[in-house]
């Protein structure tokens, strides 16, 4: 783990521990992937201005968010079928933002009962895909509430199954369908068949899509193919409006990316917008959020905005917060380190970008995220490409 | 046919089955193939802005055009000498548009009879290439009412022929002249020698430019040279209007990229433009269709505009719709169809194109060809170039 | 010669033909070659918005300039010892663009002396370098007179020599000293070693500079160095002024960048200024002259502006002309065809740039050179660059 | 040394001279090196618009600063732990300033007392690294007045330690911990190991930071880490305003980026300030200087602005003096010209610089530094890359 210096390190070796067609599954995006590669060059339109001379000693990340202080800005996004990165993933990963003292949201397309990760970390958020029936999304909401989950997050920009190909390729799927192909790739990488796959069908069976709705749904290994996703194309800003009503908790909107939707947002009575373009993995073409943001900001002023895709360093976060965010969730960054080692392995990517948050604050004199501003950025001409 | 997920899929399978001198010709672009690089690369400065929780669960892009009803906005450009990629091309390429109803040119370049062509999808159209010689002009408008055919369509970005210096270099010209270099590039393909080569040869004889004027052209393997294209360097806006005169169908000028001779062509009559750079086959450096078509729609906004040149995506049909344009065609993703798989390679790229219109309708938002608009749009600073 | 189908393949074959050291000295820019670059990547900005439907069946780029009409306009640039490139050089160079009626320059560093040459090309120019002392420039003048050379060009960018590190590393300099590596790159091309180089000392003895002064200069290949450019670095306007006094021909300005300087030379009294870098020779990081051309001849309207500095294709010379370019020159194109076959690959070069300039007036609607205007270009945000 | 051309060529060498580890350290910037990229593009976007027909046959690059006249406008910027370079590299170092009259600034983190380096080059500069505690300053002050220093720079951009991830995979820090991978790399440049690394223990035994308080340092080669950067982070503009008061010299802050800082500075009285990233090494993603500048300037016009972080042409000083700059600093060039060659490959660096700007005023047209503008640059839309 000590060798693991950034992100890019532990991308580098998800690669190695994954069969190709998951790593491919997590590392993919839609179409040409024009949107996965916008997400990270539109960092890049920023430079900062480092203000020196300021008392940075003392340093603070802490960030309130729903009424509670988590240790950084920096949460982890909700991911579907982390159990083929990692024995028992959902719980890993859950343990792991508990042990750093960050949001974890849990995937509706997880395989864990929602309940069980719940007990691991109480104070988790649960993420769903809800079809446009009140029939399916009603007995979800009182199976989520029951478990004393407090924030309820809807994910909106998946109305239907968008295409990876480099998933086709790879004979991946959701659920999977044994194909030779997949098989041998997993026999090329003998220590996850062994400690991930193995271990899995062995001691918790084959896994099911546990909390699609208020009961279990099907396998996620399975020799016919059928979309989990019908329904949801009909869902539609009346339907979070019924949700709202439904749900006590906090609710947030994931997947917004235009000024008019996060006012539509709040008009509905969400309590937070996750400005989103799915990490890349949905409309390729769709705008990146870090573009996105600001205005988005400035049309909701007193909402709590927060934001996720291509954020891999913790200069990337600092961008986004001085730039009106009020909180950042990473996917990939979270599924590499639990790819890598498990619970430990997620901690370490979530440290990884807290040190430097805290170690890019001080040198941009800013010794406390709640201080970041617009003021601390400049539009940039000169081009330092990332490699 | 399952494995090509893409066009550009289709374009490497092509490479594969075509003689390089043929692919070359289909591929390439004039000179230093800028206008070609340039149509893929102005989509990118377009992102989507895409608008979750509309019901997207019915979706169409049928399109209605010059009073005909389409299953989906894009159709199939004109091509000459298709039967050079595949026995009967221009045939196959006429069912394949009639079995997904969508419009096919047929090319005035091309070496079936257009009656021929014209009784395997009546409602196909045809594209002229005409001299200013009204003589000649009279009779082939005649011959083309007197098929049936509907839609005229002339195109005028080719009043002489361009220089590609691929085609040049494998030794290919149109009218094709037998050289070392095309037999050694056909030996090495000796799937394409006997079922496109040899079975022309035998079924059809050496083809001939059956639709240049009224009677029949020259042959298209021959060992003298000479330019089909003589006279065309004439023809004026003038010779449109004559035409207009003549022709009771609906027409349309192909090869249009100023605002102004968009007027031009609604003065003259014409009842559509089809904004093109010809695939960056012509002048090269010509401006890409996709940038030049919002100041072309603003000009003649209640006339019919259509668009082709570097279409490989779904998405980016959507932006073209959304900046405008009333359709869109393609013309080397129907032919790379064509010559990897005949009529039904041909309607496999048009259905894939259909496929991603469908599922990024979904994504973005817009259940509806119709509703597209600027307003999902967005003209991004963000890099995410297609690789 | 008929396989060099564009000044990208002469400059290959140019390649394979000269020593290192030669090529090197040809193609080479000063420093980091960054202006080299911009001055090809200064045109791809402009994007063609082409007119169909105008009569252009008959084209014409016959060019008039300084009261003489030319066969295109496309000249050839002053080059220093050609000899090295080519037996006899400067007089095949002469020949070859007397044969093809357009403007050739002899430059000032050239070693045949300028009656010889003037003798085998009467209408040619003749280039001078010249120092800030008026005993030098007068009988200079005086002798251009008396050869009966029309058209005195001064080459204002060189007021001391630059650094082209290429040249260093390969052991070039001018005058030529002989070392082991050059010895050694000549006899890796013993074509050239007998055709150019031991054909030259056989027939003419070792070259000498003939014309940087009234009298003979020393010889271009010798032990010792030195430089032939001392004094130049003091000429100033007045000396121009002064000049202009002395020599009745015409006057033009050679290595204008700036529109004030534009303005200065009218003020001067010269005819005409050539707008160039010096093909990136001289100041590295200098604005590429394509860029700097609209703002110059907004300057001086009234004014004969040429250009030179990265043509390499007729569309380039039909962006300067619409830019308002009165006429463009070439200089390495030229010597990549007098480096692969003397006067008949210079000539080649030229008729190359003639057919595309022909080929593209055709396809840019636009038949005649003088018809050219801004309105056929429209500044590019779709980036289509050359590869 | 002939053989070295420019700067790129000593860098090149350098690589071969020094041990990966030292190389790494060197040449390093901190995370992605954004920063350390657009350091070296922000040149690019100016072009320079040359002037010719100027007398330009004496040249002056001779500039004061602080009441003493330098040889050229290109100083030395501080850096540690030169004497990891090479034997003895600061006096090295302060021998080259000397012998060339430009400024030298000692770093604070130097190994060698600077009551040495001082008597080797009275003229010179020394940089602090000071930390929040009076205490500490006091002293240190004193001692740098007893050496008779009359021009002191406090460097503010390192409140704690950046992270350069090649330093940390190449087992590299300061203090130096012996590793295996530290050694090996050392045994793989023998000519250092003895030059360099044994003479300097043998002569001068370990090397301890001599220069980091009134009193001698830690030992830089050390089985433990330790980091001496504790307690700057509390540093601050009131700590500055009392530096002032201490200080009887001119007082120089190195570090600013932001306009506001500069007049923080010029409001704290001190003397001039140095627009720097630290090449890159510190915030990844700060602005490049070159950015900056200009506001900067605009903001304290009557300030001495001085500006480092990635100079390696004589163009790249021209436009910096240009955009305003008064003085500009070298690291990594003067690096590796020492670790080359020592002194004389220090002094071989400057030399370069002094050459290409000489050169360059000339071709400029602008014989004195003095006069140049922003009139001399063009914010340039052509790209010609650096490659
Ligand atoms: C493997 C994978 C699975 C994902 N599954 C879900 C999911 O089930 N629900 C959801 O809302 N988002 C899902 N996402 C999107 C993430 O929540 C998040 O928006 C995205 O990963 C952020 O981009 P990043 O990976 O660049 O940080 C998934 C992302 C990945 C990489
Ligand atoms: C092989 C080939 C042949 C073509 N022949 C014709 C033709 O005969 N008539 C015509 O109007 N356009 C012709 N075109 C241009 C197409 O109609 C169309 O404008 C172009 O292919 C669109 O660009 P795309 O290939 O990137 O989709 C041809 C294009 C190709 C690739
Ligand atoms: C090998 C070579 C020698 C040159 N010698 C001269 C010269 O003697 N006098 C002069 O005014 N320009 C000289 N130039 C510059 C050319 O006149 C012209 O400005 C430049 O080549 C134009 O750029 P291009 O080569 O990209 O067309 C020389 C250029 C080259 C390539
Ligand atoms: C190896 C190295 C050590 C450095 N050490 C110091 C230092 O001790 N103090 C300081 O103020 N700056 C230090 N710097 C930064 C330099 O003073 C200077 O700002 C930077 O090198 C300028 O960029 P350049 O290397 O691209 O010219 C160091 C830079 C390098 C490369």
């Amino acid at each position: 783990m000590k060798a693991m210096l950034s992100i890019a390190d532990l991308e580098r070796a998800a690669r190695k521990r994954l069969p190709p067609s998951i790593y491919g599954y997590v590392i993919g995006g839609a179409e040409d992937e024009s949107s996965l590669r916008a997400n990270r060059s539109g960092f890049e339109r920023w430079a900062f201005v480092p203000r020196p001379l300021v008392d940075v000693s003392k340093r603070s990340q802490e960030t309130e968010l729903f009424g509670r202080r988590y240790a950084s800005p920096v949460g982890i996004s909700p991911m579907g079928v982390t159990s083929l990165c990692r024995f028992d993933g959902d719980c890993a990963m859950a343990r792991a933002a508990r042990e750093v003292n960050v949001p974890f949201i849990l995937s509706g397309a997880s395989t864990t009962p929602l309940e069980k990760v719940a007990s691991a970390y109480p104070g988790m958020w649960f993420q769903a895909y809800v079809p446009s029936k009140r029939e399916v999304i009603g007995p979800l909401i009182q199976r989520v509430a029951a478990a004393g989950i407090e924030t309820l997050v809807v994910t909106v920009d998946v109305p239907i199954a968008s295409v990876r190909e480099i998933e086709v390729r790879n004979g991946f799927s959701v659920p999977l369908r044994l194909s030779g192909r997949l098989v041998m790739g997993g026999l090329s990488r003998p220590r996850w068949m062994v400690e991930t796959f193995a271990r899995t069908l062995v001691q918790q069976g084959i896994p099911h899509f546990e909390n699609f709705t208020a009961t279990r749904g099907g396998p996620i290994i399975t020799a016919t193919s059928g979309d989990h996703r019908a329904g949801r194309a009909a869902l539609c800003w009346d339907d979070m409006r019924w949700v709202r009503d439904q749900w006590k908790g906090k609710l947030v909107i994931k997947g917004i990316l235009h000024p008019d939707d996060a006012c539509n947002a709040r008009n509905a009575g969400a309590d937070g917008v996750i400005v989103s373009n799915h990490g890349g993995r949905q409309l390729d073409g769709a705008i990146a959020p870090i573009e996105a943001l600001p205005s988005i900001v400035a049309a909701v002023p007193d909402m709590t905005v927060m934001v996720d895709s291509g954020f891999r360093r913790g200069t990337d976060v600092l961008k986004a917060l001085a730039l009106g965010a009020r909180f950042v969730f990473v996917g990939r960054p979270a599924m590499y380190g639990l790819a890598v080692a498990g619970e430990r392995g997620a901690v370490h990517a979530l440290k990884l970008l807290q040190k430097e948050i805290d170690l890019n604050l001080a040198l941009l004199g800013c010794p406390d995220t709640a201080g970041l501003s617009k003021a601390y950025l400049h539009c940039s001409s000169a081009s330092g490409y990332s490699s």
